[in-house]
């Protein structure tokens, strides 16, 4: 499998499935519809519906009950991104080279399509029942239903959010767990579900499932602390904002916490660890799809924007 | 049953089982769920759980399945609130004389405290899934999900909410249609989830959840309309609020459009057809619960405050 190829023809599929869920409503709530489509249609790595496309081939799973959590998952991505954008939180007015929804939409609206898209989100995962063909799926989408709601709420996402907004207030409080917590919470939990639901939804054993959620928190933890590193040392260019812009805003990050040296030895620890897990999983059924994951978790940590 | 007793003691129920939802989360993320209970512990009539307890007690429906989607009901509902208050919305300092979210916690961990009760919800109702012990009973709650989420979102509850976001600023542009199209999605869709999940999760005939729709959309349509006429014609000291604050708003009111006789016989034909319809249920199995429903409904559209 090319690498470079596989990549451009899988995130065209996420495109696909994600545009094939796109939310509808009455000429009443049109531009609602419109301000959802505007915000999922922004382009970006779907990095979470293609590892969960992933890791579901590597394990034979079918297409059908993954497709509405790829959907899901990326509303609810999408959904956080907008309502971060939102002047009282990180008041971004451009993101990957667009205006955000707010200043194209209004803040009113902003809110209310982040609202939208988390609920499309569930509404679209819950379509997953109507592809059920015996008990087994029946559990399977009732435990991804749990799990992917579990990582987007208090106990997943929206925590980490909340940790990072007051670690925005008041910088000096931010203690290495702190730090932790929001890596872990903001971002490695969402890897978490795309790891394992779509492991869980294609029957994988329960020992791979397990292996995987700590997979995806080395992965997204990793991935965060690389991003703190690339703030200090990466290329404008390559990466699309200025560089030292997290030590200008009195930003408390993995790198102002414990040091570049550190920072960039955990990076490969936690790399390692992803690998050998990856490496060691029992019930994969498609070696070629296990392999096409590691060098994209693999180019995930080591990315150089 | 006396009515007045049977409310206290069924609201004092529906606080209950809101008590012992409440959203749990990490020490790093405290103020999120303080400020998710602030919000949800706010008091209120708990008018949507009561409904959805009275519907399910009518059909006989087992307590256990019920109570997370009351409690879920209830959450979204309360989530919208918080959002509706925010200054880019409604802009209200004060709600049942109580400091809104935003005041007390700050925008930003107010449009969290929203997402996380929305995400809540979700989780909230999942849990009926360990209630279940038949096949009949796992197709009631998937069937349930659903409905909550499709009331709920783009075309329910937020579906209205764009609608009416827009009426606001081009009151000019508001025809009778999307009028009814904001009561009845911003109102009446969630009183439709609140009776006819009742119904489903008991195992009513299906002749009579549709019947419990249309109650629903009779029911919260004439409550808003109502809501309309009581700022024409309502005690100030009664209703908590200023009299003819839509009029000076320059809003779009049922009044203003169709005038306060056509309001009060629309209400009126309303209130009949519910009334009638809830009248001819034919799988109902406690009749004195469908009394106290009638009752119920009839002074939620005939209410002075």
């Amino acid at each position: 499998m090319h690498f470079e190829e596989t990549m451009k023809s899988r995130t065209a599929l996420c495109e696909e499935v994600l545009r094939a869920y796109l939310p509808q409503a009455d000429v009443c709530a049109q531009t609602l519809v419109e301000a959802a489509e505007y915000s999922l249609m922004a382009g970006g790595k779907r990095l979470r519906p293609l590892l969960m496309e992933t890791t579901g081939r590597m394990y034979g799973g079918r297409e059908e009950l993954r497709r509405p959590f790829m959907a899901a998952l990326e509303m609810i991505h999408t959904y956080s991104l907008v309502h971060d954008d939102l002047p009282c939180m990180d008041n971004d007015e451009y993101r990957r080279g667009r205006k955000t929804t707010h200043i194209v939409y209004g803040e009113g609206m902003a809110v209310l399509t982040g609202d939208a898209l988390l609920n499309a989100a569930v509404e679209t995962a819950l379509t997953a029942f109507d592809e059920v063909r015996d008990s087994r799926e029946n559990a399977a989408v009732i435990a991804s239903l749990r799990l992917l709601m579990k990582n987007a709420g208090l106990q997943g996402m929206i925590g980490g959010q909340c940790a990072d907004l007051e670690a925005e207030d008041r910088p000096g409080d931010v203690t290495a767990r702190t730090l932790y917590y929001i890596h872990r919470h903001k971002t490695a939990c969402m890897i978490e579900s795309a790891f394992q639901i779509g492991a869980i939804l294609a029957g994988a054993p329960e020992e791979d499932v397990e292996a995987l959620g700590r997979i995806a928190e080395c992965t997204g933890v990793a991935f965060q602390i690389r991003d703190d590193i690339l703030d200090v040392t990466g290329d404008s260019r390559e990466l699309g904002k200025t560089v030292g812009s997290d030590e200008r805003d009195g930003k408390t990050t993995y790198v102002t916490m414990h040091g570049l040296d550190k920072a960039r030895r955990d990076t490969e620890a936690l790399s390692e660890e992803a690998m050998d897990l990856l490496g060691g999983l029992d019930g994969v059924k498609d070696r070629e799809e296990q392999a096409f994951l590691m060098t994209l978790v693999d180019s995930l940590v080591q990315r150089t924007h």
